[in-house]
């Protein structure tokens, strides 16, 4: 552990959006961390503890507007939790100044600047930053994240389909039907902004695909799927299609590779138990058993179930996580840990 | 139309149930039918507008403990909304008294006997009658419906499977990939039971694959498959998965086929309208439109989107159905209007 | 039953609004009307079956931009479903044309000018018209609303209130200590608009009462309790709080009396079912029974439970009713039955 | 603060119900208890971690089926959230060991051992007892609870009642007209039984009210609004009248007071904000807010919002709890801190 005496003073910047409003409460109660500064972009100059009332008694802060040069007056290490390609104005300036970055945001998740317009519809203004970001799927990228400045958090939806998927690939194990990966999310997965299509009455009791055609974290699972390939081995083909959960938190992808050798059961059950053996935050589930929501929302964890269907041989792996938790500010704080030499779980239990 | 000068009188058994008391609600107001009985396992003898109060004013009948004989008295179709192995008890004592009978358990589905016992745990004790039942996916069975004395209903899994693949099927397309069939329900699927796993608390706020290593729908989907293709055709594999929606009402299953042949967009768009252009019950969305249960829910329509994906050429499919009306209750009465001739959509409406 | 061969020709303003489309829903198979217009003020000009898939088949008409000569271009009658203040602009158009109305918002509610800028906010434009629109709670307006061709269409939260307290004062029940009118809503009460507070992760799993310290509707009910009271008898305090269901559809309200004289159990319960005895859509429950949202929603009932509380003496009495079916657009359906002469039940059973 | 060098051992019986589970999540995270006991009575014996797998890798703990002697060897402190007449039998057994005992369920609430009978339908069998047992509402029994052996854990719905109700009481105020408490629960409250009225679909898109002619937690409310009044004082009279929330957790209180004499808004809110400006777990909100519920969910945090109605002068509280925090296990280990003399909010943080 990494010689650390005093607190680091983190920032959030837009905090009163959900996972802004997660990555507060984990920080409030981080033993290595001091909440120095909050901004959101449309509230009014406030106390952060009159907008959040459970924080009363617990914080005493100024919600401000965010100012880049303020936030690096004020803090060390600054979370951005702003809507995309909003982090790419900010983040240089923090930077430059010294200071430490993790984006929740897609902004520096893709290392080829040529997908942003494909996948996200804007230009990359900064795009030089994108090879130097770490893309911050903690459980494969600890030594990268060791003292890393700018962290590229990782998408929810990538996070549940590349903990669920990495450890076939480095198994060795491949396909040539294309994996398929059903995702199905809770709702605060899509921001905590007034858009009629997110409203009460247009969700409960109804379901539905959406983006059937396509979603940008298309771009984000295929270039993490290739960390588990060896170089130069061909791209295994898959499709993601998301769905809209009636329920505030969490993502379950139901995935389904078709192996060109046939997976014996327990050999299955051997790569996936021994991959995350020692990880504190995913955990593989007995035979026969899957993953509920309820029992990974409110953690960081990363539940998965796995299992050989008998008459297909098609290989069926469910992984479900807390979106906000694994899936933003969770991970974003284990990424913290990782970049300190922190104990990897302060903060998360 | 045939000549039909008097009401058919009606009778329902497991009226308490979920499938029951939408078969009630929908014959109350049918047309052509008048409800002369009903009976329910478990509750003391009452009045069944006492039970269900918004039916006061709209029926006044005694629910009576299940009698076959009784039944037998007082209608010309019965429909069994009995748990499974109670329907195939009650049905040949129907069928020899002369009535018809519309089994909405899955004691009549299955052709192969031998199928029971390995998918439903129990001997079918009445396997002879499993070759006349008609089994009643409307939109496939018309001719075999018309007329019919005992009609097996399909299981609501099956159905929006069904509605969604078959014309791929019909219309020649193969696969040699299993097709993936990731589906997920409303909790009155599993019927009005007392279980823990039901509780309120245990649902709400969570989702969840379930038997994920084998659910008792699939024998009935593969032979339901065989429906679409020519005789003596190899089977087409398919995987299916079924899921808890914490909401009441609705099936959506989102289907994945990777055609052993490219199909091309508009191909498949032409083969599914084609289809489908003249049924009453189910509306293929214009292109780009997927669809949502709260569109369906409270109605006899499946509504289905299709689509190819650019870079992998799969096929995605996706069905939507209300589990209690097209997928039970609304179903078994259409089976119904075709048996005796009525307008199908009479009391659909 | 009045002579009239024709049907009714009808345009609903504000279509695509939860109250609008629940009356699209009820009047397209309504025996006396047909929909020959509908308008919404933000959608662009297409056709109303493609906004709402589930009516393809059922209609086919195009949704346009409100246009009050248009209106009265294309119907007898005009139901405006809009937003407070809006009605006011577009009524005095159409009744001048000769056309009728009936208002879902509360623009002619109040016979009090004064109370609009008091209780919304607004001065009233057409303030000379109050005093001819006719208060429509169906069951104690019949005479007045027979030929009548200006209906304001009560609120949600004073149809449910004033249908549970009527009786009492009209059997002459008094109070001195203020009754309270506890009230909770579903959320489509408060209309299809995009506004943080009525999005889905704000409101699942909570619940709040809200405008605790004073609602607009209480000057509605305050009013409307005066149709219950003799001529110069003073008023009967109350207090009204309303509160957010996390569900869509429903209101109930908890009502509490303390009367001046003590009133007993058999004289509550004979007060309630004579007053409500031919009624067909307000039903009183046995003894001992109350009522329960998913009994009302989906239908145009209200649901009245009575008793007395042992040791106070204090009556209970619980409403509920589906706030878009009895408590916006059933009633106005009923409304126009009895306006026209229908029968009083057309379309709503 | 008391010294005490170890571990106070606790255990807990009935650790699969809501109350239960709750109460084993704070105290495997409390800094001065190890959890030593854990006892089901239905469950086979198994691993704690494997009936509630979010615990795997936090505790490594037998399930057993309950034995005071077994309890008693294990533990200092045991929990019992038994159902209600269950803990009488167990109590005496564990007391008898020299055990200390905070009981969840409703067996030592009562002082007067008539009311059992009377509201729970059984005789108590260890009434001596009553008479000792410390009523556990923490915010008023501080000193009582110091060094208790046998504490009273309180019901929900006393708990949000009583503090919303006591501090006018301790100021002298006094009504005549029955105060009223219209209480709202989420689920959990009814705990985890496989009932089929609390089943999902029962439950979901509904709401009413229940036990509207009596609820048993109307004797605690009565006997606990004597704590805030003078000896001999005469009782002021209420009516409780519980409701059915489609949520997991939460209760919410509205209560409505008729003062004998006028209370100005700024003397009610001196009262309150005074009453608790030190408590660390009731927050009294600033001026015009009132509670929602998703600010005190999985807090033992109570929300406390005041205001006085200007025309008819009727005070309104609304109190607002997490039931299963500070409704029951959350208060629960806060009465064990104060028994043993620990921070009070040690492990509720």
């Amino acid at each position: 552990m990494r010689f650390f005496q005093q607190k680091v003073k983190v920032g959030i910047a837009g905090v009163t959006g959900y996972s802004g409003e997660e990555l507060l409460r984990i920080l409030i109660r981080h033993p290595h961390a001091e909440v120095t500064y909050v901004a959101a972009r449309e509230d009014r100059h406030c106390k952060i503890q009159s907008i959040f009332p459970y924080l009363e008694g617990k914080i005493d802060l100024d919600c401000r507007v965010m100012d880049a040069e303020d936030a690096a007056r004020a803090c060390d290490l600054i979370f951005l939790a702003l809507p995309h390609s909003a982090s790419m104005q900010v983040a240089p300036v923090l930077l430059d100044r010294g200071k430490s970055v993790i984006d929740v945001s897609a902004d520096y998740r893709l290392k080829n600047p040529a997908w942003y317009p494909q996948y996200y519809q804007f230009e990359h203004t900064d795009s030089a930053r994108l090879s130097q970001a770490v893309y911050g799927l903690s459980e494969y990228r600890r030594k990268d994240l060791r003292g890393a400045k700018l962290v590229a958090n990782p998408g929810c939806y990538p996070t549940a389909s590349l903990l669920g998927l990495l450890p076939l690939l480095e198994a060795g194990i491949r396909w040539s039907a294309p994996c398929i990966l059903d995702a199905k999310s809770g709702v605060t997965g899509a921001g905590r902004k007034a858009s009629q299509s997110l409203l009460f009455s247009e969700i409960a009791e109804s379901f539905k695909a959406y983006k059937v055609m396509g979603h940008q974290h298309e771009a984000e699972i295929r270039q993490g799927l290739a960390f588990g390939s060896a170089a130069n081995s061909p791209e295994q083909p898959f499709v993601f299609i998301p769905h809209l959960l009636p329920i505030n938190r969490g993502i379950l992808a139901t995935i389904y590779v078709t192996p060109t050798a046939p997976v014996a059961p327990e050999r299955l059950r051997e790569i996936y138990t021994q991959r995350y053996a020692k990880e504190p935050f995913v955990k593989v589930l007995p035979d026969g058993e899957f993953p509920e929501l309820r029992n990974v929302n409110g953690t960081n964890q990363c539940h998965i179930g796995v299992g050989v269907r008998k008459d297909t041989g098609v290989v069926v792996i469910v992984s479900a996580i807390d979106n906000l938790q694994k899936g933003a500010s969770g991970q974003a704080v284990q990424n913290m840990n990782l970049m300190y030499g922190f104990d990897e779980t302060a903060g998360l239990r």
